[in-house]
């Protein structure tokens, strides 16, 4: 569905009548030359097939297209009528006129097919920060470089990059994306609405018959042959991982996500989210049937580990060329958690991976294939801490982050550059640093702790302990901390420091399906105070917001990267790099 | 005073005691060569000058800075001794090792000494948007721009540019700076304290004796003769412009900076403020004395402009070259309340110009100097609107700064590019775009408007009328708004409506001195709700972030500008292409 343009300057193409026909891919719509996609025409009513008329460039559409495509009178059992071609490709680069009318209305959209140059790079790695914002960047490099009368005594590997360019990040349906529409704007060079990643979100009630455009995995794969890797701390079905190779409405149909994984067959495949790889009779299977995953992908040749320890085995052996690594039946847990607090799912999943342990396996399986390989990287903890308002652990994941794209940066330089990374978010998220928690400011009994909130000169600087080794401080409960507030907030009890035990959790499900209520738990926490919300009250936690996020970049490639870029574009250097456009070049 | 470095990586030089001696300039200082500098020694307590050492490299002190200084046994009439020398230079580049000892305690800190390359830019134009932060500037992008089906419409002139780095903004005292220390970074490249610029804060209570730093304006007239403008929209003495040619611990020092500024004689000055230009007794004046500095400038050569209209005239004069123009007492107006509310000062100042006009005049003065110029414009209002959490206002000026940036941008390019512009903040505000305030999401009586804050896909678009020629909506009070929200927040009533008759102001000032209590004027607006404050009680308005901020530059030795900077460096960018290290190249 289309949703209204309210802002529009110099109106490109014109809509004959408001309720137009909807074309897919949409008006602007930028298309490799030679990638797939589904063209797919929604008629607002029942229209007459002799009547149609739809020409690509003033020709037929199935001459162009080399298909008729099927026609549906009535979709969805409703007076709407629907044109749909699957899979057709466009090779010549240029500007694309389609034109549709079923007699009465008419309706025009625009596209540009575009050429890539020849191949520069050959493996591309693209890490994202799943909600990394500059709050947590900043706060990354003050704990783990350190800071000494002002001056860093350090840079993050994912700062210290020759190529950077803000990259905007809405969907087509809103100014403010989720984590599917967003990987799948990098995945497939084509924008999308919340919730939906390798499709047009269409009109029919089914999340899997969308219109599909293709990923970069698969046409890295059916270009070159090459390896594919998805490494993530969430769960490997999650947005941001599965749109690299799923197309689905619905982020959520985790069971038909987990199928599609299997279909496209990465070589590397890591993370958490076993639960809806195991039959739901296995325990802890979120699986509404009896298909077990996990055996069919060690059917197929891959070698499965479920701990760090059984990575370290299968990174030590010499023939692991396919490997599937699920540490937790839902998300892993974050590096705070992991190597200090021993909270969240630790206790349950106590011998689970860090990032760069399952990077640097990715790298030495992925590195066999002499034709290169597409790996995404995701730090993916980030978000979900960041929607908890739990900011400490935010930033321990992105030092975990940084660590990851130094090992692959220095992996990358010893084989002499062959290699493009790029380092982004999907989307920000409304955090900020606004100075430190500082103790010391008051020990006065019971004055409010916001009087401990120091800003400007009484903010000072932390006192964490000096980070160890991998550049975490041991430990986040110290006398001045980083205070790091967000602008868009759930009913909560605020207590002003970190939480210890587990991750924050601001609000709880309510009595209600679908509702949400305060966490009483921090209610009794010395100084806690009630913070009522600022989102509409069915909102259980912070939500994503709409700035631009920043992308880093080095390697064959990233030299195009400047400026200010559409979060589309970032499939466009990536293919470019690649040379993956139709003339193989 | 040297703040405790509490996070402590490698600690590069050591002091032998707690309680050791402050040197100025700083350890890890980058000094250019040939660049003027106070030095100073504070001992902690008495010291005997028989005992006391002072080497450089080595030497003696008195001969490696040619002068012997003064030494003051007890500074401030306490047992507290100090050695000065005002206006030393060093000259070779290179590491500088300086130890001081009193025969019982000794401290020791590192310099070093850069050069610069031969000159690559006759002119230099540094725009600062004060707080400009990732959320006005896509804001600006969505309200000037548009945006159809998620991709934006058009780029900002600020974001369009070839180079771009992350800039930290940490201070020597604070993780959190303010807008003089921040400038004086910019325009000095030492890191100093919150409220100073120009100098290092030391302990004594003067606030104008503190070690003196030279800035790139002296530096750029006394190498090159170069002609030197300072524009802005807040008032001229304020920290942001004042910081360009000032030196002083304490920003508010109104009349002193205004008598530095017309030491300094730049050749364009222009902004508010002229409060602190008039003779006490004159109408307006905030002057405590009978100065009259406008009559002084007159004096001096200038053309005085305190109009639109006058400054047009002046602008069509050819033989203008010193140009004061101060269009306000206090701050100018930002361009919603100048082009459309007529709120704010706009009704006792009705004629005051554009930053564009300023701008454009600015270039044609400054032009007239065969020797080049540096000029530094700042869009300063956004700053101030945030603060008051009065958004719309300071998206506009956002969009203002971008129209000056196209303006400067096209009149370097006619020249055939030989002037480095450089776009930034000085810091950010803790602000973010969590979405739109959709009326259309809840219409039913007393359902609380946080109901309508649309989040993800409930954001949707915002529906403003298409920008004017200038890139300005006509109107923000429409039924589909960005919902910009700060992080850090004093006590306030919020409306989730724009301030239509005059700029938001959440507190006002309490009933003892230096309180503040919160503003009852939007109590009853309808659907207003009190957000208590996360701040401590006395913080009146929302407050600065420590995040990096987005430096863009395009032209001459905007080459070197990649990856994560210090606040510092970027007077280095600028003195590189201007060559104004001591050799002169």
């Amino acid at each position: 569905m289309i949703k209204p343009v309210t802002i529009t300057l110099g109106l490109l193409l014109s809509a004959s009548a408001a309720n137009a026909q909807t074309i897919y891919p949409i008006n602007r719509a930028e298309i490799l030359s030679g990638a797939q996609f589904d063209f797919k025409v929604e008629f607002p009513d029942k229209v007459d097939p002799a009547k149609l008329k739809v020409t690509v460039n003033g020709q037929d559409y199935a001459t162009a297209f080399g298909q008729s495509g099927t026609f549906v009178e009535r979709e969805d059992g409703k007076d709407q009528s629907a044109l749909t071609l699957r899979g057709v490709t466009l090779t010549r680069p240029g500007n694309v006129t389609v034109e549709v009318s079923d007699g009465t209305r008419s309706r025009t959209v625009g596209w540009t097919v575009y050429d890539t140059g020849p191949r520069k790079a050959k493996n591309v790695i693209l890490f994202i920060g799943d909600g990394l914002s500059p709050a947590h960047r900043t706060a990354a490099r003050l704990l783990s470089k350190g800071i000494a009368e002002g001056k860093s005594l350090g840079k993050l590997a994912i700062d210290d990059m020759p190529h950077m360019a803000l990259v905007a990040t809405a969907g087509s349906d809103s100014i403010i994306t989720d984590s599917a529409n967003a990987a799948s704007a990098y995945a497939t060079g084509h924008k999308t609405a919340v919730n939906a990643m390798g499709v047009y979100a269409d009109r029919t009630a089914s999340p899997l018959d969308d219109p599909r455009v293709e990923t970069i995995a698969s046409l890295a794969k059916r270009r070159h042959g090459m390896g594919i890797g998805i490494v993530t701390n969430t769960e490997v079905e999650d947005a941001t991982p599965a749109a690299m190779v799923a197309h689905t409405r619905r982020r959520a149909a985790y069971d038909e996500i987990v199928e599609q994984l299997f279909a496209a067959k990465p070589d590397v495949l890591m993370g958490g989210g076993a639960a809806n790889f195991l039959p739901q009779a296995a325990p802890g299977s979120k699986r509404k049937d009896d298909v077990d995953y996990v055996a069919r992908f060690r059917d197929a040749g891959y070698s499965v580990a479920t701990t760090k320890t059984e990575l370290d085995a299968l990174n030590a052996k010499s023939d692991t060329r396919k490997l599937l690594g699920l540490f937790a039946t839902g998300n892993m847990d974050g590096a705070l958690d992991r190597k200090f607090l021993k909270g969240g799912g630790v206790k349950k999943f106590p011998d689970q991976p860090d990032l760069t342990e399952q990077v640097q396996t990715a790298l030495n399986v992925l590195s066999k294939n002499d034709t290169g390989f597409f790996l995404m990287v995701e730090s993916g903890m980030i978000d979900k801490y960041a929607h908890l308002l739990d900011m400490e652990r935010a930033v321990y994941d992105t030092i975990m982050l940084d660590n990851a794209v130094s090992l692959a940066r220095k992996w990358a330089q010893a084989r002499g550059d062959d290699t493009l990374i790029l380092v982004l978010a999907d989307h920000n998220h409304p955090n900020s640093l606004v100075g430190t928690i500082n103790d010391d400011m008051s020990t006065t009994p019971n004055v409010p702790l916001r009087e401990r909130v120091g800003t400007y000169d009484k903010a000072g600087f932390p006192n964490y302990p000096a980070p160890d080794a991998d550049g975490y401080p041991s430990r986040v409960d110290v006398s001045r901390r980083l205070a790091i507030f967000s602008a868009s907030l759930p009913d909560h009890y605020e207590t002003f420091r970190p939480k210890l035990d587990n991750p924050n959790e601001p609000s709880v499900k309510g009595d209600a399906p679908g509702t949400f209520k305060i966490n009483e738990k921090y209610k009794d926490v010395p100084g806690a105070v009630l913070r009522p919300g600022n989102l509409p009250a069915m909102m259980g936690a912070s939500v994503h917001s709409g700035e631009d996020v920043i992308l880093t970049a080095t390697g064959p490639g990233s030299e195009r990267i400047h400026g200010s870029m559409d979060n589309t574009d970032v499939f466009r250097i990536m293919a470019d790099a690649l040379g993956l456009a139709a003339a193989g070049r």
